[in-house]
């Protein structure tokens, strides 16, 4: 059942902000980036006291962004698809102009003047580069002050929280997240983004390279926009130091590509799904079926079968490897301040603390075992198509799904383990509603076929009628 | 011929300062590691006027970390065989208690209040943490103040100058370097240093993970502390985010291990090796081949000629890919004061702007490549050999060797070119001496077999005797 004041959500009525769409108004003078931006800053304005999604807000900043944009647009030099998008930056990245908090006392007032690799690539595209978005405290568990857009007593999801709320509040047209488990899809999920977490490695982490199975991700409120800002970072930063990068074959978002065969891909989060975002998305599979999409099952397919075998231990085997890479650097802030550490943070300071240089060796080997059971998939399905989360946000202070005895009030990530574990990407397709609010499917491809989960996750987008159930 | 007031080196005569010898007499009484660091800072004091290897000394806390591993001793209770062990720190690491100052006026006075992950494993080993050591600019091209401690009109070799120099002058047992292209070999063997530059991700870069190729390295008097050290991070903190870390089976350094075949790998630095290290190289060979040891050169073996056609562009590789990895990060730094960087770096990071991300996929495709071609040697040999540099250490302000328009004052790292992109494991064994200087073989094998060629690297020191020329 819905809770809140604020209406249902609709996915058949619901337009989130979109940028892609102003352009051309830009171009013939309609419109301007800076008056598409005081758009945005009335809407913060207006639902920033009781969403909180922001950490910093840098409106003159993004002022005077916007006024060159302008100013380019006028001149017909416009930097890219993207000169002119108000954009929210999760608080875990660098940016010159604002202070990076990460969530955490500690980096309260953390201010070194430089931009990380993928903000230096929206900038020289010519994005405006708007605010900080609220994150978890140091990306982990413990949640920050945000609440939900459309309900504010349920969560905005973790640890990419305010750049999930912010589309679903209509702040901002795209926020950039991250995601080490289940950070981008879930939140995405809860707050009716499109969304992309990449293949593992394909945006440049910049100074953020501390785990093994992390990667930026793109929140949005179309596909043109959510595709758009991840190749303006791609093209001018790369990906992370030896990896090839995202993949695209242009500047515009691929276009829809309907498939022959999906698998469904349940993970370990099947087992604790809503019932009603289950039923919605057997309601999904059977739309995708009568359009003549081959949806294959886990009983369907030895090699399917193998593969949900091998991803039911991705929640363990991502704390255990994500505990142990980040030890060293948490060690660093227990010296520090350790009472300026959450309770939950320390809880997984000590499993870090506790898995040894061998076990971690397995750990490694079992996650490569999972990649190879996804890429025994390769030439069996188009993609995958699952839940993008659990079910709808829950409410704030909901302790479902602790895999550390650890209160998780920004909801289980357990649906986004195992595509975090594959290092495999992800796009979120926001078309279900469940007691009143969003849940979104999860198109999900082999690694390095970014584009191939677009172009699915668009063509379903068109093709499946919005469930609300 | 040889230049200095100092007496020419003498690789027979010369005793590096090691620590492994002392442990027994800490155990029994009969020394402490007190005494041994303050022998270590009598040294310093005489020598590091002319040497300037240090960036910073911190000999307080070194006294006090040298009288609780005292006290450790005595109990009985010695942490890891490193305890009491004075280390210097490439001070491109972070150490709680000293800055960081990289080499560059950008960072003057820099001092984030942390521990880089080696930093902290060898803290907690009981290691000594006793200086930074001086790097060149961010580890790049520019020189630091460091003189030869064999003669003062000489480069030590670059980027890790400082960790190079504090063995030479036996002012350290062991010294913790770093490498992208060359940066710990070269100057291990201009200062007659046992040194491992590991396999790609074998000791944790900590916050230092910005390059696909660089790996920490570790300078020693000789090979047990070399590999104590190197075994000791890896127990602890393992090795880069993904990476298995270094291999060892046991806590000792490996014993001798009396290869049956060898392969020479030139690189492209044998086009513009000294003649004189050319002719010692030549003597150790025919030594090893008296002594049974099968050696191939490139005209044997179809698979070797095509290793070495493969890395014959290992320097425009490196220079290319690393120059594209960290365009983003100097970017910053030309932002806040490009008057406070040199003109080489401005150099690289103008190469770095020029690179695509198509040409870095490619070049990642090479240098893929080029560790095929390594791979498929595998079963070949036991392990390769050549020279650690071009030459003995040339005179400071010898411009010899520029891929860039480059001055390169610390030498030409064409020799270390091929280890680097190949991401293999080097072991220096420094047994030759030219016009009255150290040069050191060069040991290397497949990646991570680090163990192997430590252990090559030990019975070749104790099968070929010393070579003057």
């Amino acid at each position: 059942m819905h809770h809140a004041a604020h209406p249902p959500y609709a996915p058949e009525t619901f337009r989130a902000l979109t940028f892609h769409d102003a352009v051309p108004r830009f171009r013939d003078g309609g419109d301007t980036p800076r008056a598409y931006l005081e758009r945005c800053l009335e809407t913060i304005a207006a639902r920033e006291p009781e969403v909180m999604a922001f950490a910093f807000l840098n409106a003159d900043g993004a002022r005077a962004a916007a006024d060159a944009s302008t100013a380019r647009y006028r001149a017909g030099k416009a930097l890219s698809p993207i000169d002119g998008l108000p954009i929210g930056i999760k608080d875990l990245y660098e940016t010159r102009d604002m202070p990076t908090g990460m969530g955490s006392a500690l980096f309260k007032g953390n201010h070194p003047v430089r931009d990380s690799a993928l903000v230096q690539a929206l900038r020289a595209a010519g994005a405006v580069i708007t605010g900080k978005t609220v994150t978890t405290e140091l990306g982990m568990s413990h949640p920050g002050p945000t609440r939900h857009p459309m309900d504010p007593r349920r969560t905005p999801g973790g640890s990419s929280s305010g750049s999930g709320a912010v589309i679903a509040a209509r702040m901002l047209p795209a926020a950039i997240g991250s995601q080490v488990v289940g950070s981008v899809v879930r939140p995405a999920s809860f707050n009716a983004n499109w969304a992309l977490k990449p293949t593992q490695g394909a945006l440049n982490r910049g100074e953020r390279q501390g785990y093994s199975q992390s990667t930026v991700g793109v929140h949005a409120g179309c596909p043109e926009d959510m595709w758009a800002v991840a190749v303006e970072i791609a093209k001018r930063v790369g990906g992370d130091p030896g990896a090839p990068g995202l993949f695209f074959t242009g500047e515009d978002a691929p276009p829809a590509f309907r498939p022959r065969r999906l698998a469904v891909l349940e993970t370990e989060g099947w087992a604790v799904a809503h019932p009603g975002a289950i039923a919605a998305f057997d309601q999904a599979l059977a739309a995708l079926r009568a359009q003549g999409v081959a949806v294959l099952r886990r009983g369907d397919h030895p090699l399917l079968e193998a593969l949900e075998r091998r991803v039911a231990d991705a929640m363990a085997l991502s704390r255990d490897v994500c505990a142990y890479e980040s030890a060293w650097s948490v060690a660093n802030l227990m010296a520090k301040d350790a009472e300026g550490l959450s309770d939950s943070l320390k809880a997984r300071f000590a499993v870090g603390c506790s898995v040894t240089l061998a076990q971690y060796r397995a750990l490694l080997l079992q996650r490569e075992e999972m990649r190879r059971a996804l890429a025994a998939m390769g030439a069996e399905v188009d993609g995958f198509i699952g839940l993008a989360a659990c079910g709808p946000a829950p409410l704030l202070g909901d302790t479902g799904g602790s895999s550390l005895g650890i209160t998780h009030t920004t909801g289980n990530p357990a649906m986004n383990t195992a595509s975090s574990a594959l290092g495999c990407p992800v796009v979120t397709v926001p078309i279900l509603a469940v007691d009143g609010m969003p849940v979104a499917l999860a198109v999900s491809a082999q690694q390095h076929q970014d584009e191939r989960a677009a172009a699915i996750a668009r063509w379903i987008a068109g093709a499946v009628p919005p469930i609300a159930l």
